[in-house]
């Protein structure tokens, strides 16, 4: 038995959450399911406690946790970063991985998609970068005000996002940076980039300079399989490739802890406020974060299984609007879990 | 009598700006040119200086600066920055001012590009953000090695990034940030947005966070008139919007002190190694910098002279291969100039 702890959020994460873990329950493999339904804006709004430290704990003693999105137009960002950046540093969950693949030609928003279908992995560091909250503001709002956010990189955090970049790679690593323009972090990144490629001859291996791995990704996006980059570069980087498999609703991702093996699984896609209760969030992209799960839990043939159903879905136009179909959520669920 | 200070620079740098130069020298206005055609790699290699105090005075002493490209595989980053950020910061060239422009639906990435034509700004702030250099590698090449880049924001270079943003503004400004991630810059831009846009009640105005706004271009470019950013964001976003306006090729930018007005004008491609030589260099990128340059010392009808020739060669095809066209560097500078 292992328990999954589940926090379905905000917005349109309950909707898309359910059909995540409906999906894993007709597995089976013996889940169990530990729902934090109170974490969300409201009780944010109403106690200041963006997510508390009991319920911190119930997820860190978990097997894996699933999230479906969280934020709210009436909470400050600090409700964001409570949950889902405390997740990630506070479990120091330090990759951000991050796969694209263009299910369908008719997806793409590039001309000849045929010949330019994408199937890359982003990782993204996930505990470091811009991301520590690390800086302040002088004098604030006076017209002498200084802001200053630092942008950490340790040989700790790089080498060992490179190294789990190496170790998932099918065909090549890219490694993406600024070391041309940003120049301490830069030459750090280059130097481990030096030592990681060194330890794995056997892989092809490719550096970008962000602005140009920008470029390269819409001009033909088959010329990359795994991309490592910094968190700001990553979280960019990773929009990108979605939108060009076919834009955020079937987008899945996972934080992992590569050396204790934790992860929390969550789509890409946000709260999509406009979406909520009209039926038509795309399931796909929480199905296929829970996919990832099953392969973090080495449930391999899980994953396998639901990734041909989503497909098979997709194949036959069982889809919700985002994808040109017209299914509800539950009905791309439901359709899903006929075909396991 | 306006002297206008030319780095040529390297790769294909001197062979597009001899073009720009040409294009320039055609239309007359008085301009006089200052070419420093010894500021390039090999200088940089043999003295170590990438660019002397004495031709940084005659530069800063000119009416405006036109430059080709500048890097070398030979030479480390710090020339690139020591000539291209040395001159934005010294000169405090602020504003970086890049537009994006589909000349031609075959040049699109996008499908059914006819509907999304990207016609759009970016106005990148050019003088603080992750480019001051400042920080620094503790325990440099050690296990416990950290290094430090800090992204500095301040109010008044935030202020006038953001008021020159809606200076230009045709139909609306997006500010495009990460607030909800990089807390302390994110506020400041947050506040001083807050106030530039009380100051301009008659522009719409619309907030993304920089990953949304990488998807938001590539799903609907229309939707963007004028992006306001930081330097980071800036250098990212301009390589998107060129990619998605028909390529580096044709991108030309502006760097400009808003306050004295000097400018250095720059095509956005670097310095094309693999075509040196070939005579298949795109010249258009330099020759529109040259057009913003006429702009910018008050030709306006130079400008739109230098604007309507390009288009014209474009929609007659005369153009070079990345744009699908089979004529030389020279041809395409040579049909333009026949059009002034
Ligand atoms: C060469 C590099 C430092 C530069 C930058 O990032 O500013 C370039 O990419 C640009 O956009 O002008
Ligand atoms: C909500 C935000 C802080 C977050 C991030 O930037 O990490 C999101 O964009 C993501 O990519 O998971």
């Amino acid at each position: 038995m292992t328990s999954i702890a589940v926090i379905p959020g905000d917005g349109i994460g309950p909707e898309v959450t359910d059909q995540a873990v409906r999906t894993l329950d007709v597995l089976g493999f013996g889940l169990v399911f530990d729902v934090l339904d109170h974490v969300n804006a409201d009780t944010y709004l109403k106690t200041g406690t963006a997510l508390s430290d009991a319920d911190f704990d119930r997820i860190a003693a978990s097997g894996a946790a699933l999230l479906g999105a969280v934020g709210d137009a009436r909470a400050d960002t600090a409700y964001a970063r409570g949950v889902l950046l405390r997740l990630r540093f506070a479990l120091d969950l330090y990759v951000n991985y991050r796969p694209a693949r263009l299910m369908h030609d008719r997806f793409s928003p590039l001309r000849d998609a045929s010949r330019r279908p994408i199937d890359c992995v982003v990782i993204r560091e996930n505990t470091e970068g811009l991301y520590t909250g690390i800086g302040g503001r002088l004098r604030p709002s006076t017209s002498q005000e200084v802001a200053i956010d630092s942008e950490i990189s340790t040989r700790h955090g790089v080498t060992r996002i490179l190294d789990f970049a190496f170790s998932v790679a099918r065909r090549s690593v890219c490694m993406v940076d600024k070391s041309n323009a940003v120049r301490h972090g830069g030459a750090l990144w280059q130097d481990c980039w030096a030592l990681a490629r060194g330890r794995r001859p056997d892989v092809q291996t490719s550096h970008e300079y962000v602005d140009a791995a920008v470029m390269k990704l819409v001009h033909d996006p088959t010329a990359f399989d795994v991309i490592v980059t910094n968190n700001s570069y990553g979280d960019i980087l990773s929009d990108l490739t979605a939108e060009l498999a076919g834009g955020l609703g079937t987008a899945a991702s996972a934080n992992i802890n590569g050396a204790t093996g934790f992860g929390l699984f969550e789509p890409v896609h946000g709260t999509a406020p406009d979406l909520v209760g009209t039926g038509t969030a795309d399931p796909i992209g929480a199905v296929l974060s829970a996919a990832l799960l099953l392969e973090r839990l080495g449930h391999d043939d899980g994953a396998t299984a639901v990734r041909a159903a989503v497909d098979a879905v997709v194949a036959a136009g069982q889809v919700t609007p985002d994808l040109g179909g017209h299914l509800s959520t539950n009905d791309v669920g439901a359709a899903i879990r006929a075909r396991l």
